[in-house]
């Protein structure tokens, strides 16, 4: 429904609708990649008292540089990090908007490599970045010879590369990374949120940190760390980058509530982490159950599957929905992604998924 | 410091500092309007109570539309108003940028009327919005027949009204905010940060909200709730422009700790709002005193008092600073702004006031 004509909106947002998947209130939800393991009571304790002690001055402004929480990231992401070298907001899509607004905006050029996050082109437009999508691979790895020279092509000033990749779950070739860094001219963003549920041997961005100093990592505690609703995203670079966004950040953007609850969250590292496992290794059982049934696979280092290809793709969808089994209708034409749930859950969607397409 | 030669930010933003007042560790904080009070251990017992009922599901995504929230607010606000009618953010500071990425933007206009809150520039700035700036009066009021001819010369996309005006505490005299409206081609933006610290008789905006649909009226809980730490501001609307605003809003922008902690806050709404009329009562005692010691003071309906003038503002900001106070220099220039505290705070100013001007 577009926005009546009184309303003085912009005119490119007039037939927009706000960004979000269906939330749909049934027992199973494998749609947004949440994790499905919860906090302790414990963790939950312990997340509550501090944010006890920090509700007793909530009078007063939250540190508006957040340096507890910036040094328990740089020590959990490890790799010689520092406060100074990470950056946090209320979750990775406002980092992502930071970057934008301070290496993107009016007059210059951000290229990804689609299939990739549905979020990235909503970033651009809020920021007025010109937005260059390039094409992945069939198998949706990056075709690192196009990738080169669409950079050659574009001059692009944000380069974001996703790995694993969202909605395909598929993680970057390093050589792929280090070659796009060396040919890219303005920043590169390696935006790493499924990081922690790649597969044993794929090395993760931070690695290329001292060499790149036009390299941002992304990451949020959302997934692996099972935060979503504490919305805390992150990212580690070169502590001039780091200054450049705080230059565009709005002040005090990180309550602190948000603060004291994602130190405590951090505390509790092994707990939260402890599912991640157990999550991959359902993941690659989805993955060889879906193979089984004869459906095409995306190789996923994530905590979600891409298969297909359906004709309908929404039909099985809805079917699936009809059976109390919410999964996404997203990525490329003829593919649906699941989330790693719970093995309940997993056998709920594949039962449901069986019934759908036998 | 400008940013280093080597990253490739904005050229615009290259020589720009991190926004935001100097965070200093003094006795008596003066500086940014907090609330002296800070809420009770069992309003922060019940907030961290919320939480923690909000933490056991934190693997989850928070409610994107903060619909209780939103009801709470509206509750509160009174008016009629409903929760479609109500959006929140993480501060004003996010809903203003949100308005400005809906309704200002490259090639809009954006007007204000100085000297006004010095964040207004910034957020024009982050979403490439004209930025034009009106002058007050000598007395800090608005000039209204200078701001409607400023209107009909500049046909604002958006006119930026502050009443109580931060940092002179000037509210706007409802004749002149009905002039306004009537003439504006856009919305108008009336940002009551400080609304319920005005004096008896001054109105409020949101009184014209039914009359005017363009009409936006932001508040926040920093101020008067005495939850600065909180991070939660929010406006109120015809139902089409908070779905303007929805979006561009970056999707669960608000976390469900933050939501958690803002609801259980307007629960206790008697006690943190009960110490409003003491901070008025020593406005004006504090504004009295001033006047008595041979001071200009302007007319506040805010909790801080904007007082002058100075031939070396600077200097006496530095020696109330040496003798443990911390107070703002902001604003127009021989002026020095001073939050109101606990009357033993305001002892401490007045002592340290009178020893460095004597």
């Amino acid at each position: 429904m577009p926005v009546p004509e009184w309303v003085p909106i912009r005119d490119e947002l007039r037939d927009d609708e706000p960004y979000g998947a269906p939330q749909l209130d049934v027992p199973v939800q494998l749609n947004t990649n949440e994790n499905p393991y919860g906090p302790s009571e414990e963790t939950a304790r312990d997340i509550a008292e501090s944010v006890y002690r920090a509700a007793l001055t909530l009078n007063r402004y939250p540190d508006r540089e957040a340096v507890e929480l910036r040094t328990s990231l740089a020590s959990y992401l490890g790799h010689g990090l520092t406060a100074e070298r990470v950056w946090a907001a209320n979750g990775s899509n406002e980092v992502m908007q930071q970057v934008l607004q301070a290496f993107g905006g009016p007059g210059r050029t951000a290229v990804s490599f689609a299939p990739t996050y549905s979020m990235y082109p909503e970033y651009a437009r809020n920021t007025h970045t010109r937005w260059v999508a390039g094409r992945r691979r069939d198998d949706f790895g990056l075709d690192v010879d196009a990738a080169l020279a669409l950079i050659a092509a574009e001059r692009p000033d944000v380069v974001i590369l996703t790995s694993p990749n969202n909605p395909t779950g598929t993680a970057l070739d390093p050589a792929h990374t280090r070659a796009i860094l060396e040919a890219a001219p303005g920043v590169v963003v390696v935006d790493e949120a499924y990081a922690e549920f790649r597969r044993d041997g794929t090395p993760s961005a931070l690695e290329l940190l001292e060499e790149f100093p036009r390299l941002l990592v992304t990451r949020t505690m959302s997934k692996a760390f099972a935060l979503a609703g504490g919305r805390l995203g992150y990212v580690a670079a070169d502590a001039a980058i780091i200054d450049a966004l705080r230059i565009v950040r709005l002040p005090y953007h990180l309550s602190a509530v948000s603060q004291a609850a994602a130190v405590a969250a951090l505390r509790h590292e092994p707990e939260l982490l402890a599912q991640v496992d157990a999550l991959r290794t359902t993941r690659d059982e989805t993955s060889a159950w879906l193979r089984e049934q004869g459906f095409e696979v995306a190789e996923s280092d994530a905590n979600f599957v891409l298969f297909g290809r359906f004709d309908d793709r929404h039909a099985v969808w809805q079917g699936v929905l009809d059976r109390g089994v919410l999964i996404r209708e997203v990525g490329p034409l003829g593919w649906l992604r699941v989330s790693i749930g719970t093995p309940d859950e997993m056998l709920a969607f594949r039962t449901a998924l069986h019934e759908v397409t036998r």
